[in-house]
């Protein structure tokens, strides 16, 4: 595939995820092994992606990277051990005559261009998509198909779940290698359709704590952590369970408990780490008198490091629900646009539902609201106008 | 002691206790048996305390009580436990033949006049001392001594610890009838004279869920809070050590994961629950800040079931702390006085620790500071003029 001069560019796209069992805390923080498994549904990128542009050249003197238009330090070890995995793993492939082993050769360098529709480090794993972005990229440059989520989890821990669409668990594995700590696809994109999946943007400034050193707090710190390690088993058979039967009432019921509890180990680091804020906490309990007013979870939160809220529900109930966020957060009158992504209706809200929810609205709370859904894993983009550097190996624009 | 008529009046006072190893969870609600032992330190009757004057009198037809002025329902089933307790120890010594025993007949009904010099509900734990004190005032009335905590814990779980000053552990005990879940003295209030404790007044409403039905709560839903229960015993093993030999360092650490620890509990919860506010975090922050800089637990925070931080220090670190609370949250012009309780000396703040800490004073974030300090348990009051009841029986002012 990558064998004339043509194919010395290679893009690629990868998809955000968003846990409802989450990843806190590493066993092995060389390896990223992870403390427990984890599972996450793979976000659609028509909404939010990471877009990868590989370039490779006898020309190059040395790997570089650009992401988001600005050089980045490529010896990072991250990205070190990303470039360092996939040469490595097509060399051995080549080495057995695999016929899919592009003729590229893998002394080369690559010159790598990355960006996110998506401000990066808010709190929605932009470090997941970015590093499967690349992983999957690298792969595609030097011929490399199978499993790569091995690689991408060398990356960034998450990484390794956006390498699928859909249902994804990452297991986390008991060999000392990692080997066997790798993703895999519970039930594609297109098993559950009604699943929507709206994000809430509180605040997309950069948060305080990074995920990667407070968890590694929480590893150090947290009893409660560890005990959380020891129950998450039963939770993901559950969560599983809940998901091949599309049992919404369970998933999203599992969903909310797993996030407070991630956010409860958090509150139980020394010294404690919070990354939910007022507006996160209001929406928290916005959700929960949602569904107590119709008895029963129709919507579900989770958070992620940051404040913002990523909300599963069902198509069904996308419209109103919106609705009941831009009455209690009504938009700033010059905000960014509120609603992106999937087309969302206005409709009334039922005068008992307001009553019942005691709470004062909030301006500009909510800076804006992302609909999307399940969507599939990464992508190879064939159409060179989307590359997003030009014939002459320079970035566009 | 109450046997000529003028007796028929007694008055006692009771402290505020707070946790430095929480109580959160009953393992039975009827006898307000807990799920881990605790530990607190009582505070100072001349900043804090109940007030309760008990009358008894053949003329009564029922049993009545008055709280801050207001008359409540006698009915309340754990007011009613308190009575019927301390009735049937009195019976049961007078039965005995018990020389101290009051000869006042024990089917007098009671009026009981009760106030706080404190908000009531505001997380500042006044039904521990509330409870105590009746329990204690009405003993005296019945000529009852000794062991009384297991008889205040049926009031609210937290006054058995208000039983004694100093440093007080409340064990869990093992047996059904709750006999041996009890309060008992491990230090008294003249062992660690040092040690002050200030009460930063965040927010004095009416709190959001109340700690009995929030502990209920989580004791049903979160799967830490059993975690926990199981590690309470090493960290109270250490917690009693410090205090032996006044180990500050051990002492605020112990204190500060604990409080991080119940509050994580509660957000584990579900519904999950949130007491801490983002001033409390703020404070939680700048405790952080003050100890790093200094390179040692100077000071320590604890949070109960509200908003409301309590900081223990010892004497030497007052002026200096205080001030610095003061630079980070000003007070608001017309709001309350801002020092309240023993002295505290205005000092000039280091300028490289202001610039050590990264934080935007917010102005009336805290309302008012109570200076306090360690002290005895439930008083009797000698002076007649401190009855809230005058010989005519009515209440005064």
């Amino acid at each position: 595939m990558a064998e004339d001069s043509s194919a010395l560019r290679i893009t690629c796209t990868a998809p955000v995820n968003i846990a409802v069992i989450k990843y806190w805390g590493k066993r092995n923080s060389d390896l990223i092994l992870p403390i427990n498994s984890s599972l996450s549904v793979t976000l659609h990128q028509d909404q939010l992606k990471s877009t990868t542009t590989v370039t490779a050249s006898r020309c190059f003197k040395e790997d570089r990277i650009w992401i988001n238009g600005k050089e980045e330090n490529i010896e990072n070890p991250r990205l070190q051990t990303c470039l360092r995995e996939v040469r490595r793993l097509a060399r051995k492939r080549r080495n057995s005559g695999d016929e899919n082993s592009s003729t590229l050769t893998l002394n080369y360098k690559v010159h790598i261009y990355s960006v996110n529709n998506f401000p990066t480090a808010a709190g929605l794993a932009s470090s997941a998509a970015g590093y499967a972005c690349l992983v999957y990229a690298l792969a595609k440059l030097f011929g490399l198909e199978g499993e790569l989520s091995e690689i991408a989890r060398q990356g960034s821990g998450s990484a390794c779940r956006s390498m699928y669409g859909g249902f994804v668990q990452w297991s986390m594995g008991v060999k000392e290698d990692g080997s066997d700590s790798i993703a895999h696809q519970i039930e594609p994109e297109t098993h559950w359709p009604e699943l929507r999946v709206l994000i809430l943007v509180v605040n997309a400034e950069q948060k305080s704590v990074s995920s990667s050193s407070g968890m590694q707090t929480s590893v150090k710190t947290s009893p409660l952590l560890k005990y959380r390690a020891k129950i998450v088993p039963q939770q993901m058979a559950k969560m599983i369970e809940a998901i091949k039967q599309r049992d919404f009432e369970t998933f999203g019921q599992l969903t909310m408990k797993d996030s407070n509890q991630f956010h409860a180990t958090c509150l139980d680091t020394f010294p404690p780490i919070f990354y939910l804020n007022e507006i996160s906490k209001c929406i928290i309990n916005l959700v929960h008198s949602y569904n107590s007013y119709f008895g029963q979870t129709l919507v579900a939160y989770t958070f992620d490091a940051g404040p913002n809220a990523v909300i599963y529900t069902l198509e069904q109930h996308v419209d109103e629900f919106v609705e009941v966020v831009k009455h209690y957060f009504p938009p700033e009158e010059n905000g960014d646009q509120f609603l992106k992504g999937l087309p969302v209706k206005s409709v009334a809200l039922p005068e008992p539902l307001k009553s019942s929810i005691h709470m004062d609205p909030i301006k500009g709370g909510v800076r804006y609201i992302i609909n999307t859904q399940v969507g599939p894993g990464p992508q190879l983009i064939e159409d060179i106008n989307q590359h997003l550097v030009g014939e002459d190996g320079l970035a566009k624009e």
